[in-house]
């Protein structure tokens, strides 16, 4: 039974059994039971294919109001029609391509020969900028969730156990699969002998709680110096890293950032790691730009710190304080060859063991897409605004008070050209005034530096946290999916019970993983936007303080006249 | 000899001898020794004529360094030279125009059916806008300088006179000539038997002064009314006219303000009478065109009543006391009927016996033609800018705050979504920041009106009396070159020396007029520039303080969370 559905977010096609649609478009969706996330159903301009059901908003209508007593149809009968939706051995081209270039243990270089940035720094890998659903295309090596080969192995053997009847998704490019959540879910990740890391997740009164670092602690970027080397052919900046716990301080590139970047991403599955602050192509070693790249690496390494589970990575230990090259490239190696990442990284997990119905922990994540969605529409506006604003003052602002500066100036000039006739107090008085409003309108100019930019860059933060939560969120789905469709098999008799509630139990995992990473978010953005607003305030109160001096300092020339 | 020059203002040919001049445009001048103020050259499209020689600056260059001792050539071998400059008989057509509208006396209608203005009140005698100089071609009848009969019938004697040997200025539309100063200075204007008006000119510590008026009084203009008459036909504004020595107010309406201008214009040579507040085509009943005008009519008033002379006009106080029907249209014939205009205006004028060297006159009267310039054009760039802001507060300034404002509001709202995780207070408050900035937009709107617009209403009524000046200044340059013009046919004795020394006389006159009305413009800029700045600064460090406050206020919400 078809539904109408309009897309929330716009979604890039990336394969051919994918169809793109774009954010608002009318779409027709064939079977509202998603299959592991996925919708099968047409666009506007008659494509048909899947697109993630994360990504779309089903229009409900009366007629339709009994859709969820609907039978659910087996994701094997879609999986199976292959005559609409082939799986092609070319589907698997990306994923190589990403494996190969993330094989390259030569990477590292720390001032080797055999470094492969050019002389253009930082250009070697360049981070995820912008919203990862909106840049599907780009070549970007440092895909967000790599397949590793022992994830395939698994899923060959998994694909060769008797008795699994839950089928899997078809798209092997789904986060879902990419992440190995879909693998952990189903069981096909095997519990280790001995897992050393350990991430707990606690019951708080709202929710699902990440257990707060037994060792908390945070630290400063500062002094972004430009270094040179190779007989200064190549130069670089260099930012002065001071873990609190340690005091010592580290130096590090904006590569070494994009490493430590990647190593989250690829490990911490369920948690979002936003960006790194974006890259300019032109004037990299521009004051402004430098001093705006230092800022935002300030906050995105705040972010790490303050996150109960990240702050914990020890790839980020590594990152934090070693100051030893050959050390270096042993941690980095070590990192590298971390084995609890993606799907097994979700065997770290420890959850509560309070009950939580499943329907009840979908309709909070629902709630919580609509939140996380309009949050990013909102921060998205108030970024274009700010920049908008930001451009005024340097531009429109700054000219009109110049200008009205410059008319007084003129005035006063004017009344001098009759000496015989010219009061000079006054014309003193009105010339100061046309200054001050050249004054004013240079203020203007300058005032972004002490409130919008710093506005603008926590708002970067939050749109690389909030262009995470589709992806994560369609995890989830995913997992659901695979709950009710195991459930259905036990209960037709296809499935062993105690398989069906290995997976329920292993979804249990996930909701509890994305809630308590919800209530993070939710923690952190109270915080940081009760801190962004009084400091915008504050700083708009002082700027308009001065303002008002400068004006009663002029005033008072008239005064005596 | 021909030499260079720029012209400094912009002037409309208005007759076939003369040619129009574009400021800034390169002019050629034949012979620069100007003849009754004008010269006779050639602009850049090469045409060739007449233009008045205030309204130029010659380009000095080292070879006509010795220029000032050039021969003058006698204005009547230019005169004669009909071949160049031809005078046509219609080039009187416009001033015989002029006069019979003015002779129609049912004009005055005070409510009369014969009431000339239409449906469209204030369409009956469009005022004059702008400048004088820049807007010849208008239709206007009230022409600025009127030909009357009686001036015409001293033409015709004077130049049956015998003896008179000083040529008579060609044109008979320079402002010398129509405004009769040139038959005053030739002395053609005989002394009257009885000239009951007196006004003195003083001598005062920077030079030649109006004698303060012996009962100074002030007048407000307040309250403007829609009026309907006709069964409401026709609807008009009444304004509350009350002066401040008979507190006893009067009713009118922009048509007799009209009037009044048109008498003072008429009569007050030699002084600035700046044009009324502009009159608007559409829209005329909208509140704020009805409150810009009434406060400019204000200015206006205020301008005449602490002039000297102009406040001591029997038609102002005629138009500041009359209250009965009757009477007024008698002391509108009165007043209509006044002799002593125009040039018999300059024979009521008494001079202090102080010597004042004619070259001393005519360079501080070029000092103050380059000052006046300078003026005009920075209250012309002043007017521009401060227009410029005020659409910039209504619009770009009004919508980046309001933008700033729905953004945060936005925001506020994202985070209501997720209710059992979001902070009502921090909601709240950031809710309230964007109203706050809302009404700031709102605000930056509002400014106009106490700051912006009282100053742009002060500029508007210097723009009318520096239009006038460039007129003025040349019946003075007129009266220079008869004085030289007499005294070298003296000198030659083709002339009696007494005919000669009373052209000198009458010179001085025009010159100490002149000086006294330059110095009543130079008090009273600065009593008006000083308060405009003053209030302008008190209204702006008043904004900015709310500003301020609002963003105080603000601020407190976040304290308590």
């Amino acid at each position: 039974m078809s539904v109408k559905a309009k897309a929330i977010y716009t979604f890039l096609s990336e394969n051919k059994e994918e169809i793109s649609i774009q954010e608002k478009e009318e779409l027709v969706i064939f079977d509202q039971n998603s299959v592991d996330g996925w919708f099968q159903g047409e666009n506007s301009r008659g494509e048909r294919g899947l697109f993630p059901a994360s990504y779309v908003e089903i229009i409900r209508t009366r007629s339709n109001s009994n859709v969820t007593d609907c039978s659910i149809s087996p994701a094997g009968s879609l999986g199976n029609d292959s005559s609409h939706f082939p799986s092609t051995p070319n589907t698997s081209l990306h994923l190589q391509q990403s494996y190969n270039n993330d094989d390259d243990d030569n990477d590292d270089d720390w001032d080797d020969w055999d470094d492969r940035s050019t002389v253009v720094d930082d250009g070697d890998s360049p981070g995820a900028n912008g919203h990862a659903h909106q840049s599907p295309q780009s070549n970007n090596p440092n895909v967000h969730y790599r397949a590793k080969p022992h994830m395939e192995r698994q899923d060959s053997i998994s694909s060769s156990r008797k008795g699994s009847m839950v089928g899997r998704n078809l798209n092997r490019f789904s986060s879902f699969v990419r992440s190995g959540v879909e693998a952990f879910v189903l069981g096909d990740v095997p519990m280790m002998a001995k897992i050393a890391e350990s991430y707990t997740i606690e019951m708080g009164p709202l929710g699902p709680l990440w257990k707060e670092s037994p060792q908390p602690f945070s630290c400063s970027v500062e002094n972004p110096t430009k270094q040179t080397k190779f007989k200064g052919i190549k130069t670089y900046i260099s930012y002065r890293v001071t873990p609190s716990h340690t005091r010592h301080p580290v130096y590090r590139r904006y590569k070494h950032f994009d490493w430590l970047y990647n190593r989250l991403l690829h490990k911490f599955t369920v948690i979002s790691v936003p960006h790194l602050p974006e890259k300019q192509a032109t004037g990299r070693f521009e004051e402004d730009f430098i001093e705006k790249r230092k800022r935002r690496l300030v906050l995105w390494m705040n972010h790490m710190t303050s996150h109960p589970v990240l702050s914990q990575y020890e790839g980020l230990e590594h990152f934090l304080m070693c100051g030893d090259d050959k050390q270096w490239k042993l941690g980095k190696r070590r990192a590298e060859k971390d084995e609890m990442v993606g799907a097994h990284f979700m065997l770290t997990l420890q959850i509560p063991t309070e009950h939580q119905d499943l329907q009840d922990v979908e309709e909070r994540i629902d709630t919580f897409k609509f939140f996380a969605k309009k949050m990013d529409d909102s921060v998205m506006q108030l970024t274009h605004v700010a920049s908008e604003l930001v451009r005024k003052h340097l531009g429109g602002f700054r000219k009109e008070f110049q200008r009205l500066g410059n008319s007084f100036q003129s005035v006063s000039q004017a009344f001098m050209l009759d000496p015989p006739q010219s009061s000079e107090a006054l014309n003193k008085a009105i010339s100061h005034t046309g200054r001050t409003y050249e004054n004013i309108g240079e203020m203007f100019a300058e005032q972004p530096k002490y409130d919008l930019f710093l506005m603008l860059d926590k708002l970067s933060l939050y749109q690389g946290l909030l262009a995470n939560f589709p992806d994560i969120i369609h995890l989830q789905k995913g997992a659901f999916a695979k709950v009710k469709e195991s459930q259905r098999m036990s209960d037709d008799g296809k499935m062993d019970q105690d398989e069906a509630d290995g997976i329920r139990k292993r979804c249990r995992t996930v909701g509890f993983a994305l809630q308590a990473e919800m209530s993070h978010f939710h923690r952190q953005r109270e915080v940081d936007f009760k801190d962004v607003m009084q400091a915008y305030l504050t700083e708009q109160i002082a700027f308009y303080q001065r303002v008002v001096q400068q004006l009663e300092r002029t005033l008072h020339m008239y005064d005596c006249l």
